[in-house]
């Protein structure tokens, strides 16, 4: 496996994460750069969709990821076996991530030509929705496995989402999961939000998904 | 569908949640209620984990149930339907629930007598991992659709752990879980906690949980 550099994320001391959000935003349109914030419960396959999304894209775009993790580096080493710059923000206990800790790992990006830099946010459905990140997109992961009701129990994180991706569909046998329930439940909260059905594991849907990836970034840096 | 009691919980004042949980803990014992505090990410099954165990265990003990949730009143009422008296906690966006807000809760249950109280936290393996609740036991679940590398992701929840139940090894064929490897991160962070596999929706595993509960129960008790 390969090694990747390990940043010690340290808490932000900005009083308006917003304010802080808003100036990385402004910032990284400038740099040509688009930001996705890929959030999920633990488990949900941020990795391995990204693993599809990266193989898929990285001829295209130049690519920079940040594995953001309690403890542990798995996924950013998962990551760097594609040949993409990868590195890990280590949270330390910290649930989340707002645009100050984006800022700190952005800048230890070593490719200072990156056009589309994503981050995968700490597994959690509840805290990363309360803090703007900067992100050009805010995109989340439903897993088939952890049902259809969701959207009602989750319902700022499903809320503040452009994409909703709703992942494992394959084991969709296998699982009470009713995928006209769940996009009801996601209107609820969401009038708005694109939502795209794929398998990771299998690669279905993965080429919507890319597509649509594409066009949002060649939009964000004309 | 039964209508439960829904109380909206109030940040805590207190300054050492430590000490408030050792309180709250003393208090139970004294009055003979064993508090279980069950936690997992979203969609783990705890509230039909909770199911199976309340239909086997509500003619041998008193149980109440508190739902927390930042949403919705959907678990309370499934398990109203058990027969057992259910409330809603609403957290109002909050990630975790302290020994406080459990207090409030606690409170709220209108059976003075109960003997076994359960807590579903909020689904999250972060922040309620750091808020001791005052609980005689925490446990968590761990799906099997989640994979078995998370007590590597998430250290600190695995590791305060007494119960850690792996749920939906039902579908284990339709995912790479393997048991061994998952037993065997558990152990690094957390060499004492019983390790229950079971599923929820077959039944398998939950003669094993209902008697190791009962077990600690009754100890507890004496």
């Amino acid at each position: 496996m390969e090694t990747v550099k390990i940043i010690e994320i340290k808490q932000s001391v900005y009083e308006s994460n917003d304010k802080e959000a808003e100036k990385l935003r402004n910032e990284l349109k400038e740099r040509g750069i688009f930001l996705l914030n890929l959030m999920s419960s633990p488990g949900s396959g941020k990795t391995t969709t990204l693993t599809q999304v990266i193989t898929k894209m990285k001829d295209k775009y130049r690519i920079g990821v940040m594995e953001a993790d309690i403890d542990s580096d798995v996924d950013a080493r998962t990551i760097a076996t594609l040949g993409v710059e990868s590195i890990q923000l280590h949270t330390g206990g910290m649930c989340h991530l707002d645009a100050d800790m984006t800022r700190q790992g952005l800048q230890e990006l070593t490719d200072k030509s990156i056009e589309f830099a994503i981050l995968e946010n700490v597994g959690n459905l509840v805290c990363p929705a309360e803090f703007d990140t900067g992100s050009s997109m805010n995109a989340m992961i439903l897993s088939v496995p952890e049902g259809d009701d969701k959207p009602l129990k989750y319902p700022l994180m499903f809320s503040i989402c452009d994409l909703i991706i709703i992942n494992k569909i394959d084991v969709m046998p296998y699982f009470d999961f009713d995928m006209d329930k769940c996009i009801e439940n996601v209107r609820m909260r969401n009038k708005n939000a694109k939502i795209i059905p794929i398998s990771a594991k299998t690669g279905e849907g993965i080429d919507e998904l890319t597509r649509y990836l594409s066009e949002k970034i060649d939009n964000w840096r004309e």
